[in-house]
């Protein structure tokens, strides 16, 4: 039998009982911020259900907080409970009317950055991504590299400009050179994006304790979408030999609802057999990735749908990875899997692979073509999975409009 | 006339009154983390300080926390203020009988990281460092890269991992790969160091607001040593094309007290001529650096005294370079300078350098002779530099000793 829950047209919504994500909001009339969990178009608030015996007292606090992240350090035990609670609260119609002056319409809510970022680190994971990037920046040699098939690659982050879904986007300046023209400032022209999946650490370790890919769900306590903003001509010029820095570092979007993991028991799915085997430990005793299929909107035109099941690197393997020097991990810890592109052109993740370095421009319709992101332009990235109980959820999306740069800095006489 | 201090012996060290850094410390009779000043070989406990109405009420509140970060928010008039007041009491005999109490020896205290780490972000400063590095990895080309004058190339690194000067460091494990040879995966074989200067901030800005660099002093709150300690087998295999990431997050030292930028006003020294000029926005009114003169001792043995003066990029330039992308500022940031090194042979920040890429072994006397790090081995860094009346200050020592590997991955079956 299928669970269903007594708020109005929540069953038939991306937001049903089996999915039940976790944000931070506010309102006008209490502008607070506070930890709701989504049901449908509604917030119930956690902050006025712990004010009473809802939960029990050691977990109360947690939802006094102004994020996510004291909730997420209690572990799975604490996030199993509370959801069972919850589940139990939204669909047994006999809790309706004292629950229901809780509900918060999420058109009225003002949304907030659902969690404390701690460190935050971008991985490189789909071979398909790492592929055409070869393929178009070095078109003579492999396109992987010959660390690629060895180690999930993988970098930091600002976790400072990690922002929430719907914040601006400003066109980032910065220095730009191309082949036999001086080095030049402005503000970036080819801008771009990274459709991505976050994960997000509830339970942290001590330094010096590397962490078993099988234990994975001890510590990740959901899923998130991410939009990892992208210059490329700054990028291209910054990055030997240390990386991407201001290139990324301007902004990194985040949906405002994060999915826990047992939202997407359903989603689970073989990953790609791995070939070399990796070292020991990266192997896991069951090999899975999610099944989410996403999609990117550009100014409302569906250009592309990845399919983040088809990684070649698993979450499980990032997190052991990220650990296995002995790093150690703090609640709110942010890792994101790299770009998202599968193998048909229509599943690719940035428009530098959609429009193949620029030279393909995509049709948005109605006469108007693009190559990289111009002022006024909205991207939305969403994803759908298989729920718990084989409906279908939907994870918060992430969507950002690009405003023109401003030149804010005076510069010396 | 020059200041001098009440406090016993403190004239005559590197803690004298023209230095006054900020730390963060507990003892055995209290434990709870207080923020210290320190004056010779003693703390003077500011939470105390605080307590009483020696401080303005406004200033109180940041002296009740457990770190830095809330008194170094406050901006400039409040640091100045807070050390005007701490210079007259500390110097001024009439105060002696009263403060005493407050007085902890160094020797009993335990020492904390003195503010709470946002973003932790690494440059690569060193003209000579980035030469050395070039020679020895690309030795048929240029050692410079083509971007290197142009800008401060950065990268982020993990602010989980930055710990207190004192921390011991667990040798990290990883893959490695030498050319020719399968993927291999163990304790790190070419464990390095990196002798740096790191510089913290206190006043962040808003995302979109580029710093000017002439508003170094304005955000900068202050200087600490750094060991950025590197794995060098475990960078060489992964760093491509995203950068350093397990050769480095498994620890960065720093160490324990930050010296305020005023205290460092004497040791401002004219910084190296760039050719090219680079971009208006790196452009500084009065360019300069600090003239620090570092020392790494290796088991005791004094085996380097790399210049800060001599830095091509200045902590201005890095702020500037940092932001101009619109990426925000939180307090608590910390920038390092990357490897300092200078031109002469003992003048090498790191062993890499000094060792010439392993191939020159350093004598530590007593028919002692070092590569890389072998496990027991002590590092210390430290600096000194003119104070601001003219004597010497001595910045915070990072010192770290290397723990052999562990296994503490229990492995799938």
């Amino acid at each position: 039998m299928t669970t269903t829950s007594w708020v109005d047209g929540a069953d038939s919504g991306p937001y049903g009982i089996d999915h039940l994500p976790y944000g931070v909001f506010s309102t006008a009339k209490d502008p607070a911020m506070r930890i709701g969990v989504r049901i449908g178009d509604q917030i119930l608030d956690l902050r006025g259900l712990a004010s009473g015996t809802f939960f029990l007292p050691w977990i109360r606090p947690a939802f006094h907080e102004h994020a996510l992240n004291g909730f997420m350090a209690m572990g799975p035990p604490a996030w199993r409970l509370v959801r069972h609670q919850l589940t139990e609260l939204l669909s047994d119609r006999r809790h309706q009317d004292q629950s229901a002056t809780l509900l918060t319409p999420v058109a009225k809510a003002r949304m907030h950055l659902p969690f404390t970022v701690a460190d935050y680190v971008d991985f490189y994971a789909s071979e398909e991504h790492a592929t055409n990037l070869g393929r178009l920046f070095r078109p003579d040699s492999e396109p992987l590299l010959p660390n690629w098939k060895h180690l999930p690659v993988g970098y930091h982050g600002r976790a400072g400009t990690v922002v929430p879904s719907g914040t601006p986007i400003v066109r980032p300046r910065g220095q730009r050179k191309s082949k036999d023209a001086p080095v030049e400032f402005g503000p970036s022209a080819r801008l771009d994006i990274e459709a991505e999946v976050g994960f997000v650490v509830g339970v942290g370790t001590e330094l010096g304790t590397p962490v078993n890919p099988d234990d994975f769900t001890e510590h990740v306590f959901g899923a998130v979408l991410v939009n990892d903003w992208s210059a490329r001509d700054i990028q291209a010029w910054e990055y030997v030999p240390l990386g991407p820095f201001l290139g990324k570092s301007f902004a990194t979007s985040i949906g405002h609802w994060v999915t826990p993991l047992d939202a997407l028991a359903g989603a689970k799915a073989a990953a790609p057999v791995q070939d070399p085997v990796p070292l020991d430990y990266l192997l896991e005793s069951e090999r899975y990735g999610y099944d989410l299929q996403m999609s990117v909107r550009w100014n409302g035109t569906e250009v592309s749908r990845p399919p983040f099941g088809g990684m070649y690197w698993t979450p499980a393997q990032m997190l052991a990875h990220m650990t296995v020097n002995g790093a150690s991990l703090r609640t709110g810890d942010l890792y994101a899997s790299g770009t998202v592109s599968g193998p048909g052109p229509a599943q690719r993740g940035s428009f530098l692979e959609l429009t193949w370095g620029g030279k393909d421009p995509v049709d948005l319709g109605e006469g108007e073509a693009r190559t990289f992101l111009e002022d006024g332009d909205t991207v939305i990235i969403s994803a759908t999975a298989r729920g718990a109980e084989g409906g279908e959820i939907g994870l918060g999306d992430v969507r950002g409009t690009i405003l023109p740069a401003v030149n804010l800095v005076p510069l010396p006489a």
